[in-house]
């Protein structure tokens, strides 16, 4: 079936008998027992291999994204292996589904709002970061937009993960343009808004993923990657101590039904 | 809306104002830029911290497990990122709904079979090994079955990721009884099938994730996560250099319409 | 890219620059404005145009089985549109992920039943299906299986759906040995298992379409594209009379967290 | 379980031990054997019971919509079904999921649009029309965007579907100002961008529903369930006569390595 005319290119992966080959490396011999699960995640969408410092704040990143107990999509996997619990890959696909604008958008919303205020030139300095983020808070209010990643419903005034992560990526010289830009805007916005907010973790993931220089139209990929070892927890949980059928009953029994 | 009466227990995560805590831990204080990405799904899955041998067997089935190439599933992935670039997390959960039987499911398959062999006792040696992996693969054989694991369409003499799985689970002391129960069917089975066959990557994983205590109901959940790297590979690269719009001309222009 | 090596064969649909062919028909011409929703599937399925009477039968199993209130599937629809709300494709596939081996399986389950019970000969009458119904069930009951189709939880008498079908296809001739062979094992399955329990309308449904001739490993395909109706009725309430929200907020206030 | 404090509100459907009731009818006794299957969706997303004028306008958009042939998503759903057969419900999940704004968006795309232009008033003759669809044409193309559902990729002179539809939707008193504007842009766009380009279907379809009353936020739901229907042929003829294996073998055999 082989065609002269036809050509699929890929720098992905092939085999032939002998050999598996995988972002150039053999397989076998360079890379099983020698690369980490997350420096392989990082390879495959960067294109090249990451560094040590790299990997290790793109872990932490997978690390404070993949999981927040009792989300919507953690309940919709867990209904859907409630009803379908020979289709494990069924259940973990709608759970990803909910990965869209509103419950696991921000990563990337943040990211992309950063890169494109970016865009047009990087600070020399924090007062230069300063005078770039009043300028973009003005302008995300003048237009009502929100600033994506300044907020969160929980965690009101400070979310946990904000520190530590801009933390390790200091520790790893890999504090770049996007996290000092918003940390500016975690400085600035109050003379904007007139209340101060924090700055969402979520976010703050975003903006180290822009500085590990993976694309910002995949950030997304990189919450929904986190979010499948979340949603595996939740679903090994439902096999040994299921809330499925409550879930179901709860929301029957207190149907009420208007004609 | 809390109410006495319900109740949804969990042991994966909660939080509050000021804290997130997983799996009984601090998330900003004690896991992120402590815990490896694949340390943590081991944990969710699990219920338990993995050992570093475990974590390093566990990695290693990831990286075996997360690209093939231009698979099934890549190509569905990728014509849902053509048709629907705007939804990520739906293109990555078409890849990952083809994780079924026959594609990615002989790692379960594989872990469910070798542990149905071992559920009456595990032998004391290699002699033992071989005389369970005879009596098996001869029931198998009886009764029209194919022993999961035992071949692999591409590699027809050694797949080359058995014996590197096999000597890292030996060097961490985790070459448990489903690996040396697999490893006794390559030497057996020829007696029983009349040609040799070599003992499946994807198989070996399946016997490498069960000697580590994961539970073999669950073990494609393993090879979904590792296939969803995988995935957001082949969606970055369709993304800078796509196939899906060739691959989708290429059956449309050769379709043969019978009437 | 057209290649003389190349053919991929489809008697479904082909177009040029004047015309959409769609089952050997001229879509335009002979189809629009002529052939029901319901028509159209059927005949995609079955590669052949229904009888007005098959299409009648098939339409009212459509209508049984599209909705059945706050089913899992229907709340993990909800869910993911409210945390992907720009994502209705996802949202109608996170439903459909369910439609597996226990919310919506029944149907297919049944159908295939009855066409494995019937594979060796069919009875010429209600003596014969009697026999051949009180065989099988005796036979599941000794092999520790459920007869798929007989009992439901909620409709413990009788499923309102069950005789309503059964009369539909005796008016239009269509009450064939599927049919026929579950009216029977509701006539005998208490004196096998000395307890009276109704016949299933999801099951009837799937006698119902196996003897419309459609194959029975595909009846699960017609209980989704009921569902696929009942579920865009879900979403379109979810849209103006949101419920996801507070199921979310009702699990995630009542968890309770075991550390 | 019941609580006086939670109460999920719907209008679509409940059952008790005798009864369903659906959209305020008895399902088995008003419903069965006298509603048609696309009457019922029609119904349960626009929540009133539609004319018979108005479900044969609808049904005639979801034939026209139901298939196309081997576009990127038929070939996703049946890649998917190559590789878990066992799933039907992932197959047919993985072809929706293509239903986003490339393949399947300009339905909705192009019903919004013209909402979107006859929000400020609806004009009263076809020379009202014409100065409103030249209006917006003008101004998309000076905002450099595209006017959803002008032009089609095969059909360069007309779509068939377009004259049918149109002629459908007067004949039954249903051609309303979505359609008319969108005929009125079909007239007057060459004066804009100095070329003639066709009325494509898929977007006739989409003012043909908006027409109907159907909420312009949710028209992409009628072309994933008439899409639904098509899939589902497509799956059973892979059943028959399975290409996706072919698929598959000509991407990976004309694979090019790039290392």
């Amino acid at each position: 079936m082989a065609d002269e005319g036809l050509r699929f290119p890929t720098a992905i992966g092939t085999s032939d008998e002998t050999q598996i080959r995988l972002l150039g490396q053999d397989l076998a011999a360079d890379l099983m027992g020698k690369v980490g699960f997350g420096e392989l995640a990082y390879w495959l969408v960067a294109g090249r291999r990451p560094t040590p410092g790299e990997v290790r704040v793109f872990e932490t990143v997978l690390v404070a994204l993949a999981d927040h107990g009792f989300t919507p999509t953690a309940i919709a996997a867990r209904l859907t292996y409630l009803s379908a619990p020979e289709s494990l890959q069924g259940a973990l696909a709608a759970g990803l589904l909910g990965g869209g604008s509103r419950f696991l958008g921000v990563t990337e919303d943040c990211g992309r709002f950063l890169a494109g205020v970016l865009a047009d030139g990087v600070p020399e300095d924090d007062a230069g970061f300063d005078a770039l983020a009043l300028a973009a808070v003005t302008e995300a209010r003048a237009a009502k937009n929100f600033v994506p990643g300044l907020g969160h419903p929980v965690h009101k005034k400070q979310d946990p993960r904000t520190p530590v992560l801009i933390r390790i990526a200091e520790e790893e010289g890999l504090r770049g343009p996007h996290l000092r830009l918003f940390e500016a805007i975690g400085r600035v916005h109050p003379q904007v808004l007139n209340r101060t907010l924090p700055l969402n973790g979520a976010g703050v993931c975003g903006a180290a993923l822009a500085d590990l220089g993976l694309p910002v139209d995949l950030l997304r990929g990189f919450a929904l990657l986190a979010r499948a070892a979340g949603l595996l927890g939740h679903l090994a949980e439902e096999r040994r101590n299921p809330i499925g059928m409550d879930v179901y009953l709860t929301v029957d029994r207190n149907a009420v039904y208007e004609d």
